[in-house]
């Protein structure tokens, strides 16, 4: 596995300087464009890594991941009165679909459905940020996780387009707090800083039918595991996620920091992060190592590759 | 396995009554309401079968992954010019989406991508009908599979919508061919008349790295197996692909004829039937079968269920 | 033309009863709803009433023509940077053609259009509310006109589709002032209390060439006069603009209070009230007293009718 | 009057070269592009004209005005069940709208309400081609009014995207004949051969209180002249309504070879012919043409312009 993570980081790194850092966002334009890290996390405890593994990035949307698991521990199948586990069939941020549904997102891995959960999520804890912060903390057995409050605070001030949402939401009557504090601990958890090995640790559970593989803590059950991964596979990236099922074949989750995790259930989880981003706002070297990835270990979900 | 196909057939037999017979077009319309059929074909061979499943029903949508197949055997990546492998996030039928995107439809199993498909066939195949069906004879292992007229014809009496996305796509320049050529060719795909035997043995090769497990004959690569097998996982079930995803875990594809095909990778292939549908166009007991199965089996492809 | 406006009012007194007062706001739904008035006032400054007519009601969407006036008084074409002057043929409220269209709105007379005059507006006086407030007291000649706190309060309460446009609008960068300090000022303008008398005098400088017709104050020129009434002709009754062309043809618009004013050019502007609304937004018996006025006046712009 | 013509096109010639003729078929952007005329024909009899008056050109969209004359004249009121009178708001051509309203077009002046219009004349007249040759024959008082076969032909062999909008109203019940036929007869209409001497007469019944100035024939109801002005000026320019009642002011229709015909009520129709065509889809010079009449006469019907 070290020699074919190795490998993988050789072929994609000429991809680097192709691709477009995000900068909706002056704090993550800043990030040097060129990184590229890999980090493997088996069920059986072992890891294995890559290039830059354990430097820390600004983990955006993989939050969403976190938030919804946390909405699942707490809520389980009740959150689904709120919001759907359908493919939204849209790029991430349209308000048409929303409008056209009456404010019912369709799934928690856009924005609109994470700021959702994020509204279930903030009726149940004094202070979600922290508790968001715990949970990754936690999951990835590295307990100086931290958000970073520079991007939080500048997300917050671009925050028009997800206010949009919110507040479109609100008036289907499909939002229940203050629309700004909800935004706050959004941006919070999009503002985790977080590795690839902090990263492919945290999502081992989802390989490991629900089970954390350092702390054994039971994170879901089985069939919510499941559940999540079908989500993450149907959803996960953006308007992109039919093409990661057909290039990679793997339930995974993207960022515009540039990171992405991917689950190969029964085997490891894994996290790759390059910031330069394609057209879609996936991180470009990110999917072609994943897609050298599944092609190399012969193992896709919908199917071996191997004869 | 057949102690498990009875056992789940008895426990979804009380949800007939309570979906729908599709009467979209009166020659469906006509079909007894209370059937129930399903059938698992191995990649080793074995046949298991249960309930009413020689019985041959009218594979409509189902013919779409046919079509698919066709189309990717003879011009391989080429055809993603013409149309994409995003999942639709809207109605199987709307044409806001093709409009909105200029012409190209967003995935081979929305009609107006089937029909794209079918009109990349229409220029490579003399007669497309009987290349189909002669298709289906070879995978099913069944000389006799035909066509059913009547079903075919009254589809093209009802063709409006389709008639609009084909001209709709015209329009854009991404339809080359006859408008009503090409739907003659589509509605007796949809028309052929197979069973769940007969469609279970067909599908075979989508659980066998492309191979059918009958007559040996590679019919796709082990990669392009995958890309089909992740184009189901992701829209195979009209608007409730998200749902299917949650709740069975495996790849799949409908139809209003309440047909639905499954693959297990590596294992087997299924077919369940039962006329009634659901609010989202998929057979109401089919999908109740399929969530069972997977839940028995203790498997689905984003992870196993079984602690 | 008093006998014209009793006579009116009988007929159409009838139909109270049969529409519905606006209740998306708790205080608009406490009016009476079986209210009835209408003042017609001449370009030679004769004032006819009937029924209650010097009752003040919440002006609402009215408003917007006055916010509309002040900001062609300081800005001119200038404005048309900013937004249309194209119907919008969907609902008044709608933000998929606002996101279609990268958040220009299509006309003054829709919330978004109206939200970014107040933008404008904003950004051009101190307190934009008290500046409308003047207007409005000096084109009706009555010094006593003021806005109701507790409608203003109650709307921003309520304020979550408009907010959503306006953040809509800033995320597209056509939004330059605070949202929640816009959107106060909006409200202040819609919760205007005024009555048919006040309406009607304060519209007439619309049927006088732009020359107020009590003050003599040239409020805009004969040209810019043109534009308003073109505006208020093409969009100023929601999405039942054309309608309101093809039984009444005349320049107007309506408010969810239950007011419409409307202008015949070189005659007389006329303002109707009664709060019961259609299923389009417009006061019920205010479009039929319109329809029966231009009908016995014989005269409306698109067509004399008297042969 | 003819001193105003004559300078009103010296005026406007310098625009000629910066439109651009319509070249979506190919008979079409065979017309030299230079071509400016003019005709003003009064409710008196009177006729005056400028430039290229006596030229014919293919009056397309114009035709919607006759085809809807004739659906009055027939069925009356009842049209109203199959679509609307409210402006669009969207390209001339969008099917999204079309959809989302359930296959009732908005108005009779866009494509898809033309094509109704034509499916209810189809119902009515044996030969509807004719019939409409005739009226315009009648109307404009010149009996060698035909249709160009070539143009017919070619819009026909262009067919798709109308093909697409009846096959869509067909498949909501809202198209009761054949599409092909029905389009057969809509583009003979559309490709009547026409000047602006003839359009000018052929139109002055809408300044006449629905009397044709020459024949005496009744034509319409002043009631149904003032509803047919009145989607004229609500919809009747495409896109462009708003701004066309903004710049100009009166009620009028566009058709893609270049001519506009405009009313003024009580006094004269006129017709502007420039085949090049500005982004909306309206002739250049044409609409410069009818502001400068607009001002110069210092009539719109929104508000008389000298003060």
């Amino acid at each position: 596995m070290q020699a074919l993570l190795d490998d993988i980081l050789e072929q994609v790194r000429p991809l680097l300087g192709q691709g477009k850092v995000a900068d909706y966002i002056p704090a993550l334009a800043e990030v040097p464009a060129n990184r590229l890290g890999i980090a493997v996390f088996g069920v059986d405890g072992s890891l294995y890594t890559a290039g830059e593994a354990r430097q820390a990035f600004s983990i955006q949307s993989i939050s969403k991941v976190f938030s919804l698991v946390q909405a699942i521990q707490h809520s389980g199948e009740e959150i689904w009165q709120r919001l759907g586990h359908e493919p939204s069939g849209q790029p991430f941020n349209s308000l048409v679909q929303l409008e056209f549904e009456r404010g019912r997102p369709r799934n928690p891995f856009i924005n609109a459905g994470a700021l959702v959960i994020c509204d279930i999520n903030q009726s149940r804890f004094a202070a979600p940020a922290l508790s968001m912060r715990d949970l990754a903390r936690r999951l990835s057995g590295n307990a100086r996780v931290v958000a970073d409050a520079k991007v939080a605070e500048s997300e917050y001030q671009h925050r028009a387009r997800n206010a949009a949402a919110a507040y479109l939401m609100q008036a289907f009557g499909n939002f229940h707090n203050e629309v700004e504090t909800v935004l706050r601990s959004y941006f919070h958890h999009c503002a985790l800083a977080m590795s690839c090995v902090d990263l492919a640790r945290a999502c081992g559970f989802l390989a490991n039918q629900g089970r954390c593989p350092q702390s054994g803590e039971a994170v879901l059950t089985p069939r919510q595991t499941q559940q999540v991964n079908a989500i993450m596979a149907t959803s996960g990236l953006y308007d992109e996620a039919g093409n990661f099922a057909y290039r990679v074949g793997l339930p995974g989750k993207s960022g515009v920091g540039g990171g992405i995790v991917a689950v190969v259930p029964g085997r490891f989880s894994v996290c790759v992060w390059s910031p330069e981003l394609n057209s879609a706002g996936n991180s470009l070297a990110g999917m072609a190592a994943l897609e050298l990835l599944s092609e190399r270990i012969g193992w896709s979900v919908f199917s071996p590759l191997n004869a």
